[in-house]
């Protein structure tokens, strides 16, 4: 099984970000068998932190759906939280595409009736609400907290601690039962917020959206199952 | 009070279509101190009707935006029933932005608690569904119903009787207690499918999109209201 | 456009009160070829703070209603937030009859997704909790907040200072990204309101409740649309 | 314990409908120990089928609610399926006030996670919707269909077959796991309607919203329980 | 009228319970012609606080139930907050069966729009959760709070002091209209819990779980009523 | 990676189920480094149709799920629709442990919004409405259809053409966008569905609950996630 990985931003100059660095959080959550490959945008935002962003992400990611499908890719994971350009690659391709916030938020409602999301700036929690909305999750998440931080400043020391206080606060405030990570550049960090959230005695699963995204298309591609067509207009993709 | 109307696809063959048209439709429901301009994009979509049309709108619409803020306009409505670009353009002025869907969907819940929206394809129907989530609305609309025609193959004689068909079925089958005319390209046709209904002894309120935007921005420049910084992410606007 | 405005209740003794001062709020947010005249009851309430009064404004405001009708206006605004006789004033007449809330709570669901009311008393929280779910508005509303004053002893200086606190706290607190001002009492304060909130760095839409309703009675008219007949139960008028 | 019962409406000339014939009916659900007075309204609407006639019952019965505390009953039935006056009466006095509507709601949704209503005419439809939003039992009502029939022109023999009708329409089409009455007038009828729906092989239960509202307000007695202080006002009630 | 109470656990070593006094606080709210009898399960889990405690309740509770209906009893409470075995004891039998969390909430939702719960432990408020979605009451449910005591622990000076802190909290702190006791346990307290919190000057009334329950059965009895068969699988019920 | 299946009824004596012919189904959709083992329970019911089978079901195979924990398995998967037991099975093991059901509405829920359940018969509707809502999945499910045949007496041949029938219903009058089996002993018809949807010109996705629950089970194990011990009482797991 093959599947690619649009990271819908030019690549950024920090380096925590690279396609190796990505794929090395990606394989973590991966079957033997499958293969995945990581590419960023050649144009686009760098960073998506509005929807002015997404709509930048979403013109500049369809032509690298559709190129995946055609070499042969089995599924495509649009890799951010905000879900660009997700509703409008469905329709340009039969193979499933999935971005990381329904995925997570799928998983997370499984483990948990009342889970939280921490996210990266205030900026996106009006965003995070639209997505809960239109994946009908909003009763779901009891609430949305952030650590203040634009993605492309992000580094492991300052992550682990602003992350952890916010997981923390989720737990004894609103009672959460579950965390999301609502970035998928929050990389290489959820195995240490899980231990220290054991450590403090508050045994929180966290889930980590490209796991998530990575998990949910090998259920997909292994069931024989896509997004409808139904749902997709696929009737008028040749036209397009 | 100016008004900048934006039609977010490029200017149809069909001359049903044109700056003058849309105007005439526009004009009826503005009040005496209103001045209404209309532009269609210079690239993008020939029509909108499925999500990859959507991106392709956003992506060109957003500049007509920017720019009519700086030309001094009052508000920008972009004149589609999907609102495509809606949010991304919002965070980019500080002028009101509205599209046709979230303007309709607030007159017609004032007008009666249960409402159909008559829309152009079954394709749409789960992008209006979408759209009815996201503004919290999805409780109030009994049913969606289509003609099963595409926007550019309008023509009023079918339309007149294709919509009728639709509404009454959607008044006798569903008890819809108003109508809203799910395309913003169903033009000078509010009236007639009005007074028909009357006839049938159905007398139902018959919302026409692009007169609730309209009436929605005048409300709002006339309060000196706009959508919310603290929603639209009016904090980064600069960087952008 | 001629609207009627009844303002519920008996006239007050307070002199912030009175067929003036109210049209003065009023037609700050009017289109210049509207004519707006504004009545008081000759019986009725002194205030509207309970279920029990509200009881007693509708027994009074009806044939002011259909009078109003019979005298050519173009539509009513039945001038309190709790909305008063507004369902059984649209069974009576043909022309437009809106309450505050309703055109209020459809202003600040198109400015953000989630917004607070800042109303007079906690004994009328639970009817704002009643009209919120009888409008499906009840998710939109993250907080209703209240100043512990009765609308009697409003006085511009405490009105200020205790409206901004409350404010305040629904967007720091709650995260309100906009603010309804729960009593149409609360006059000519919106623009400082608003003024102080930017110079918090807290830009918050803040919504005239009257302001919204005047806008709303102008867009239906201009749209040549009012309450339906098969919500309000126009066939049985006459017999009553 | 003593019940006043307030049919808000003045006595009909129909001779179906009496204080012995009403207490016939609500004598059938009551405890031993229980004394059940029934009074029509000396002025008021002659029935309630429109918003307009349930302001003219609400500012008719106050008075009797209240004097039937003085007098020492110990709970009160406004005898209407529409609740009118309802919450007002709630706040004038301590003793427990209860309508028809919602404690038939609340029985049904004991018996069936999914119900319908069966009530007197198309009018009313909307109303009984408000009435299930306002009591948040929207989602627990499948349908509500209606006899075609003003409650003045009830007679057995066509009630008993209009409403059998429409009761097995809810169950074949709908899929209705109990129906409730619609109508507090539709007296005498519960159990020739349980017999026959036996008879079809389609046991269904059906609540009489009288017998639902006299258990009621046994059971709230017998706790000790009346409306809660903090949701209807009692603070300001020796004010009015 | 003969009641049949099934106390889903065995009986405890506590003296605060046993058949006679969990019989003298059920009799405080019957009516005269009511006759009640306790039983305790012969085996069974010691106390119920988790899912595993309820699947062990309800295996060994079903037997019981259907021996009551056999035995000519009207209709079963089964006592505990968590309705163990409800659903599948209303398959068995004819007569109506209820557990304590169902009346509890239909009785709190007539009484005020927004009330809290106060059970036992945090282990058990997900499973509350579970079932005010289960019953569609979430939304009326403003919190749950809970004393952090093991039911088997209970002793009524601690028990005073607990939930009279939990539910001065949950008026205060969430706006709680009126109050459930969250175990059937919590004997004895009610009227001390009233009189404290009117003292208090925050006058909330506090259902007795059980007290509710026995209200609403002797009300289904009184009006024939019993769970629906539509509902609940009767045509299947000989076969096992 | 290692998951044990429980099919919660003792082996059936029609020869369609058998530990081998429900392994053959399920291994279509594990990953090549996925063994599976299945078993039926010692004791319990004979099928799953109705809540006293579920607490028959419950109460025999926790100790097979403790067991499986025991004996290294990486996962549990209680095979069918109903998910009986799954809950308290959860608070017994640290593994995950999936029912049919909530991983079918996590699938269908990704492909569409607004999806159909084909079920078996009539009685279990009501049953799977319940877990809709305990899993706040409700509104996204248009309708539940069933073919009126209990699960012992499914044969290939019948089933296929009361499958297809039922299916093509739920797109063609309830606009479902995608299709769930709903009982786990629907084995071996989803690739014949699907092809006969396509040649109908109705390409609707089907998602067979047996692969969406074995695709979960490798998601949530491969990220090492589980379900939440703050939501599953694990705290007083030991005690038990």
């Amino acid at each position: 099984m093959r599947i690619k990985v649009v990271i819908p931003i030019v690549q950024p100059l920090n380096p925590e970000f690279s396609p190796e660095a990505n794929l090395k959080e990606l394989v973590q959550f991966k079957a033997p068998d499958t293969e995945i490959d990581v590419v960023f945008l050649p144009n686009g935002p760098t960073s998506i932190e509005c929807y002015y962003d997404e709509v930048l992400a979403a013109a500049n990611l369809l032509d690298l759906v559709v190129h995946a499908e055609k070499s042969g890719y089995d599924g495509v994971y649009i890799d951010c939280f905000g879900d660009p350009g997700v509703r409008a690659a469905r329709e340009l391709v039969e193979i499933p595409v999935v971005g990381a916030f329904q995925p997570s938020a799928m998983v997370a409602s499984l483990l948990a009736s009342r889970w939280s999301i921490v996210t990266i700036l205030g900026n996106v929690v009006p965003m995070i609400h639209d997505l809960a909305r239109l994946y009908r999750v909003e009763p779901n998440i009891i609430s949305v907290r952030h650590i203040n931080t634009p993605v492309l400043s992000f580094n492991h020391a300052d992550m682990k601690m602003l992350l952890l206080e916010q997981i923390e606060k989720a737990v004894d405030e609103e009672g959460a039962e579950a965390i999301v990570l609502g970035c998928t550049g929050m990389m290489g960090l959820s195995q240490y917020l899980v231990s220290e959230m054991i450590n403090k005695g508050k045994p929180v699963p966290i889930v980590n959206p490209s796991g998530a995204a990575i998990g949910y298309l090998e259920l997909l591609i292994r069931n024989q199952l896509s997004q409808s067509p139904l749902a997709y207009a696929q009737a008028i993709r040749t036209n397009r």
